[in-house]
């Protein structure tokens, strides 16, 4: 085994602080632990969920990061497996479902996820969808939501943290 | 039982179409299917992933969507449980891991994702915990993720869409 051929691991860390301002609008400060860089971003919902509208909502943060993120690696990987792509158009789209008694809060499930890629490139079809197969592997969204995931949620109690 | 008891479904679409712009900027529109919104947003990289950083990366849209999620329902559940909350901040993070073999395409998978949660509130303790069990099962990305999900890809090869 050369050197080239040498595995090994990196962490992603990105935290995010979000406050409550007004009815329904979060302020939130996305950090990278270890880097000198921040995001302040915000959300907000429509009068019909009690906000106020100033803002994106959530969900459309979330289908923004998914499809980029797919978007990158797309374009990072198109060099380094020396398939060119000028560039691409990615549409996603996204379903959930609510599901509710009466006026009793809501339980959410997701309803399918999927794009349609349409790179610009001279690639061979089957190049474009080694790429393509590249770029989901490679994508940290999807890889996240194709396996069950434990999220852990605590409170503040006084002056403890306890697991919810 | 009442009408107040009924079951009911409903669904919740968007769509998001992203463009290549530049070296690893994506444009995005998001739309959401029979409302007529939209939200235009830009995602980059930074210089060690070949991105000029003109705009907050992926994730950083993920972190923001997902804890901000979160924080809607707390505050939409507040009301229709009666555990009143003044204001909550809530902390999200968002570890990933990356393996790679020498200069190949790495392949992404999650690391972790967690949230600590301070509410403004006189509410007991018990009530407390009971709106954040809420939360978590009416959000739909925390749902989303704590189940295997299959996302879809199709690539446009000539005039028709193939799955990859």
């Amino acid at each position: 085994m050369t050197d080239d051929q040498k595995e090994h691991e990196f962490e992603i860390l990105f935290e995010a602080e979000g406050r409550s301002v007004g009815k329904m609008r979060s302020e939130i400060t996305v950090t990278r632990p270890g880097m000198a860089v921040s995001y302040e971003m915000a959300t907000d919902e429509g009068e019909f969920h009690g906000g106020d509208d100033t803002a994106p909502p959530p969900l459309a943060y979330f289908a923004t990061g998914f499809t980029a993120c797919l978007m990158t690696q797309i374009r990072a990987f198109s060099k380094r497996m020396n398939i060119p792509v000028n560039g691409c158009v990615v549409k996603g789209r996204y379903r959930w479902t609510g599901r509710q008694k009466g006026r009793e809060p809501y339980v959410g499930s997701p309803g399918g996820f999927s794009f349609d890629i349409d790179l610009d490139s001279d690639a061979s079809t089957e190049d474009q969808f080694r790429l393509i197969e590249a770029a989901r592997k490679g994508c940290f969204i999807d890889q996240t939501l194709s396996v069950a995931n434990d999220v852990g949620h605590r409170l503040k109690v006084g002056d403890d943290w306890v697991e919810v």
